[in-house]
């Protein structure tokens, strides 16, 4: 130790959508120089974002595994659910914050980016009122897929919305037809009622089916070829925008605009 | 040059929000393999992302400028601004492919994410049915601006939408209102307008605006602070969902999920 005070730290990183190259560079340093790091995992399973990690942590780190409570027999509207989960969370808490008030900077590492859709959350919510905190942006898991297969996702003045599957049909089928672009998650049970809302909107023919993208297991599929409907819960379904891009549609091409990225450049 | 033959190939890569450091280690390599990169600017302007990837090239990388024509004398609906666009996009993506059939890979760079709202999207349907492609998925600068701002975006069942505030009023109020969470980009000479929308759909109080995130000019204020409505075009309004969060609104906290990050765990 030099004679520096070092203070306690809470950091969010984000380590992408799987596939160790596509961790940033900031989150590859803030883990090597951690002096502990956290992850979340279902009980008696391994962590994917610990996975994901291991070629950038150094010999000697301190591990913090957190693992989800069962809560399978739980409906998830049951008072027992919610509190099996504020309990975890609050259990979590605390550990973290007695490695920070310990001097020690805690790196939770998160799947995709920290503050989208992500457990993380919940501890910096917590946590974030008592210490001083820092969120690494990461690549979104949507962003992975749509990538690995080459699917321009939104273009111009596209409305682009992320759906859970979990909403009733008739509310799945009335927001995908107001969208020119959706990412579709939490699959799992709910594909065949999503399939018949992408069909009654019409969106059915451009939906693309996808398991783990970017990692070694990657599976896609068009919808509409997928003899089944089997289906993981965090397999995603996507269905682009951008429907007048060159080679879409021969003939109606409507002209190209500068990409306007949020923060970008025209 | 060894014996063996290198073909040539085209590669998105997406470099992120601005801060070299939230560029991936896959893109930093990519570039440092590359035999060409090029890069969009405006016309006379410095090119934001040959700013943020500076650090990454090697010496003697051949480097394509993509100059956007000047087109503020046309309005966006005119044939003479698709045609300026269109010829654009042509040219460019002919550079391009001169390039790849010589052997090399030509590295085109993104801000953000290649398939989010990018540029890059216009050379990849023109050159992709023609040569061998890869996209590498970057942070997108959203993700980037609310990572900055520490702000939790959206959780659980959240529907997440982005808009561009080109809408009409009536149509951000209603799509405002429907939304959990939202990301409103192309904020420019709409603020006015946004800012009236936010408000009629109850949404003004939470709202965050924020100019170049994760960059060095980083300017974010709430946007009922913000005492005027300049902006320009690159900024973005940010609504986050997750209302019941912990300390959000002290006894509705009504318990918390694991996270649903898109092809994530659990």
């Amino acid at each position: 130790m030099s004679a520096t005070v070092r203070s306690g730290k809470l950091i969010g990183v984000g380590v992408g959508p799987g596939d160790p190259e596509l961790m940033t560079v900031k989150a590859t340093r803030a883990l090597r120089q951690a002096d502990v790091i956290a992850y979340f995992a279902k009980a008696g399973n391994p962590s994917h974002s610990r996975a994901t990690i291991g070629q950038y942590l150094r010999a000697g780190i301190i591990e913090l595994p957190l693992a989800y409570p069962v809560t399978t027999e739980l409906p998830k509207c049951s008072a027992g659910y919610r509190e099996a989960l504020e309990s975890f969370y609050a259990r979590a808490a605390a550990d973290i914050a007695g490695h920070i008030e310990a001097g020690r900077v805690v790196a939770v590492v998160c799947e995709g980016d920290p503050m989208f859709y992500g457990s993380y959350m919940h501890l910096h919510a917590r946590l974030a009122p008592r210490f001083a905190t820092e969120v690494i942006a990461g690549v979104t898991g949507m962003s992975g897929c749509w990538s690995a297969a080459a699917m321009p996702i939104a273009q111009g003045d596209d409305v682009f919305t992320v759906l859970p599957a979990t909403l009733p049909e008739s509310e799945l089928v009335r927001r995908l037809a107001e969208a020119d672009a959706a990412v579709v998650m939490k699959v799992g049970q709910h594909l065949a009622k999503l399939r018949r809302a992408l069909a009654r909107s019409g969106r059915l023919p451009r939906a693309l089916y996808v398991e783990r993208g970017t990692m070694a297991e990657e599976k896609m599929i068009p919808l509409a070829a997928k003899p089944d409907d089997d289906a993981p819960y965090f397999a995603v379904v996507l269905v682009p925008g951008w429907e007048h891009r060159p080679g879409a549609k021969p003939g109606t091409e409507p002209g190209a605009e500068p990409g306007t990225e949020p923060g970008g450049e025209p």
